[in-house]
């Protein structure tokens, strides 16, 4: 399916319309395949330890098909979260961000399904797991 | 179940030992059936629209079933979120805390799971359903 | 929300529609509030060891949601499975029904989410816990 | 991490301790990246209009982790299922075989994580995705 935004358009429209997250991610990369998104891992993601939290790898998991959404189905698309399964497999490493590697699933007229895979930063050892449903609402 | 914590115990422990948590909950009720528990909604945990976040949701889920299972265990006890459904029904009212009203399924050795339900707070509508699976390393 | 079936009615409807489960689920009983459900343990539900199988509690919990929105929405509705949460939490005791108390968190325009709880007749200890969600397509 | 079955044991073994799958499932194949297994769709795993129904679904998904569990730790394993997500994304097609590439995220001393994604025979269109999580008791 062709992309309605590229890379540079769909990181500035995310930070128009969703402020409080364009502190907390960045695109790495979009392509028809799929979407890698970053956690700019900071202090206020940690818990004692210095173990990325679980809401910010939701928050991660969340935003990374949301993206994807966006950049299929354009500006106008109102998508909402319905369901969410997460699995936490590994602790991350301690102060490095958190890659988010997310494919679509299913993109269909009123759900989409969307797969997210984790890594600490420079590891290929998952480190969580999340599919994510959205609702698609009928355009108005 | 005896509980190795009454709210007040359990809300100073949390403190100390979850510091970056003090400001986002508190703990309105905690007894052999379960505990309630409720975020103070501010700026930060808000969507545009003035929706509260799925991250908070997650984070408020995840809170409560940590705190049942500390209620029980006692201050030794480790616990690690390795699962976690979450459904959202409703958008919760703008401007009012959540509340979320959780119990224990199962506290086995290994594994506990906890299930939560969580509303706008003066609303018994349900505005998002978790269950959270924590797993419990032994005691060393 | 008013029933569009009773018990009856609703038993009979399924047997018509659902020829498969007519010898494998009862209808213990239906209200408003919820539905209750039975598998009819019988050798073909069992593994190893007389506990009832994984598939057959997904199916008990799954034709339990569907029953239940049937009954909201009567026999023109249609409503396919699409995401389903499911914690096993005890071993189902060897040699008897499983039963299953479901009630509908939600019942949108598009999607009806359903909760089920699940335990060996007899006894109040939770064996399973599921959450179903149905995508209801639109009337043609 | 080494193989404790090859296909052909593997296949012996679960028609040994698991003989209820035995007409139900078969091993495509089996290596250290993941295994491959199909339902043996017959008359008894289909719902009105020839589709296959959403406990065989389940079912394959769950004995492909199984599988996959006992292959890397062998006979005197033992695996219980504790939670299962599953997303429903297309109906399955008519007459045909479903196959379930399943990998394992997670190998741990107390718990196992397995990926599965569903299939039509000779079709790359999803039609199911599950993640199965199982409990390893400590050998006695």
């Amino acid at each position: 399916m062709a992309l309605a935004f590229d890379r540079d358009e769909l990181t500035a429209y995310l930070a128009e319309v969703f402020p409080q997250v364009r502190e907390d991610f960045a695109i790495d990369a979009l392509d028809e395949g799929g979407i890698t998104m970053r956690l700019l891992t900071a202090e206020r993601h940690l818990r004692p330890g210095g173990t990325v939290s679980g809401p910010s790898m939701f928050a991660l998991a969340d935003v990374s098909v949301y993206a994807l959404v966006l950049s299929r189905l354009g500006p106008k698309a109102l998508a909402v979260t319905t369901n969410c399964s997460l699995d936490f497999m590994r602790k991350p490493q301690a102060g490095v961000d958190v890659v988010a590697k997310a494919k679509l699933l299913k993109l269909g007229r009123s759900l989409a399904v969307g797969d997210v895979h984790m890594f600490s930063q420079g590891s290929d050892k998952l480190v969580a797991r999340s599919t994510m449903t959205y609702s698609i609402p009928p355009e108005r």
